[in-house]
């Protein structure tokens, strides 16, 4: 039985990983969508704001859908999202970094259009391995009512 | 010379783009970064929401985000970004799809607590070959302002 919309009340959800991050995969995402000196290039990056190779925010985002999808999407009846309400970068993902993912309910309400889906606001926050918040992110999903609850 | 703070003036930036999405890199991405049937598996995808294979919307964001790389970022004095304001998937990324990107500045606004800087609030439109929206993302972007400026 998939999860569903019944599944996920307000409050903590989980925490999921760790997930360990390579320098080749941060070279390789950066290369492919984000090649900014701060993504790419050692040197560059060490004169940077962020003060040494960083991942890219999208390739840490990235990340926590894979952390999401693992954890819980993929076994629930999830029909998708209509976008991101917020995503914060709080600090640099570093190379070597093993992430945790912190999963919260924010908000979980039937859809009046469409009353066999339920809505699921989860705000997200991605740790490494001090505890360290990398990033927020608060998205709503999708998600269908059990059989019967209609 | 890079572009600084002064170059980008509340208003259309420009459109960059095309950029041809294959079949080959959607699924690539899914099995990276977002493995759900519907970015996936063909005959899921068809029973899907969205009616045939998409790609993942962190795909179309990172696509987003290297037209936005190619197109003014890495010749801007950018220092990173904070974060995302908001991103709203509209319609399905498909394979075969040519993307183009209308970067709009919202807004442009002096730092105050480090005069050598701008925020400039950027909104980004993805369209496929036929005009039709797939994606929205309003983003702050830090900027250095010109030398002499301050």
């Amino acid at each position: 039985m998939p999860l569903t919309f019944e599944d996920f009340p307000p409050g903590r959800f989980g925490t999921f990983g760790p997930r360990h991050v390579t320098r080749d995969e941060i070279l390789a995402f950066a290369a492919e969508f984000d090649p900014q000196p701060m993504h790419l290039d050692e040197e560059a990056a060490g004169k940077s704001m962020l003060r040494g190779l960083s991942g890219s925010g999208w390739h840490l985002c990235s990340l926590m859908m894979r952390m999401m999808a693992d954890g819980f999407i993929t076994r629930a009846a999830s029909l998708g999202s209509p976008g991101v309400d917020e995503v914060r970068w709080l600090s640099p993902l570093r190379p070597g970094d093993d992430l945790t993912l912190d999963v919260d309910v924010l908000e979980a309400r039937t859809s009046k259009s469409r009353p066999g889906l339920g809505i699921v606001k989860f705000k997200c926050t991605a740790r490494n391995a001090a505890g360290q918040a990398l990033a927020e992110m608060t998205s709503p999903i999708l998600i269908k009512r059990r059989e019967g609850a209609v």
